[in-house]
């Protein structure tokens, strides 16, 4: 055991060391840099994380994290909330929304279906999803999952649920990424892009 | 600007990376995880740093860091206070005493002279340390700072003023890592270690 001069630090290290990807030795790094810094750095944290973990709620709506009862993208008058797209969690509404490629709202799973790691179904929100397709008003369902097989399956189980409910629902493209040489892209990929295929005037609507 | 769909997960998000070495996209991580867990992990985690930053205090005779006036080290009757390694910093008391090899006690200097940085020796705890050698009762001050120029010219200004205190002055050895093959030591190391040989017999006191 090493030898931390202070239980406090010790502490402190313990706590910090406990967060995904932070070994001890960075723990410390950060425990001494909070020390040497004016006290109110580590006041602030301390108290932006405790608020954020007590206050934080999920929108009622499409479970996508919120600081009200309805999230800040359901709420918005602008949004097409007749298509709801489907993503496995917090950070995927993020990168979709950094693209501004999106106007319609969404639906966070909070997970995939995994019998491996025990998630079921009843685990995620795909019943309140199911809800809100089968409540009317909702024209398309794009699937954003990701591509594994977990993610095909979750796919798979929706679209069983959904699937005479009136609605399109449509997956997005999979293919070789913008930028990228074909040369380097691994076989599946492309060759989801060969078999998703589109018109060439189609694939122009992005530029 | 990224859209965090909450306010109170922005706002921990840039207390994070504040952190050294953590980026938004790290810190961002972190926030989800504490948000998933439970709400006691945040709150211990939090109230840990609040606590060590607001109560940690600094040894009054080696300046470690401690939980009271002098240190564990210091108050240790079992530790030989005859002899004071100088270090730069707590991290260097834990290497130090992680290696089971030192049983007398400290003297951290919070840093090293270097004027690019604008850091004086009255920006660091210099003078105590003349102060307990010249008090008596030390029969060997040992340096162990960086051997950079700035850790150079640290140990000479403090020798030049402990000189005549008629103590034993010396410096931990330079030389080729236990282990390593000497075609791959840097030329600098590898001429400090030939420099600095001693006798065999010496050199396996420590096996």
């Amino acid at each position: 055991m090493k030898s931390y001069a202070s239980k406090l630090l010790e502490n402190a290290v313990e706590e910090l060391s406990r967060l995904p990807g932070i070994g001890r030795k960075t723990a410390l790094r950060l425990a001494l840099h909070l020390l040497v810094e004016e006290a109110n750095v580590a006041e602030s944290l301390g108290k932006a994380l405790v608020k954020m973990r007590n206050e934080v709620i999920y929108c009622r709506v499409c479970h996508n994290i919120s600081d009200h009862e309805v999230c800040e993208i359901c709420s918005n008058a602008r949004r097409n909330n007749s298509v709801i797209c489907v993503v496995e969690d917090v950070r995927d509404v993020m990168a979709i929304e950094n693209t501004s490629q999106y106007s319609g709202v969404y639906h966070v799973l909070g997970g995939v279906i995994s019998p491996m790691d025990g998630i079921g179904p009843n685990d995620l929100t795909i019943q309140k999803l199911i809800d809100r397709v089968k409540s009317g008003g909702i024209s398309e369902v794009i699937f954003a999952l990701p591509a594994t097989i977990e993610g095909d399956t979750t796919n798979y189980y929706i679209f069983k649920q959904i699937g005479d409910a009136g609605v399109l629902v449509t997956t997005i493209a999979r293919g070789v990424s913008v930028g990228d040489e074909l040369e380097y892209a691994d076989e599946i990929t492309l060759g989801r892009s060969i078999i998703s295929r589109l018109p060439y005037e189609n694939s122009m609507r992005g530029q």
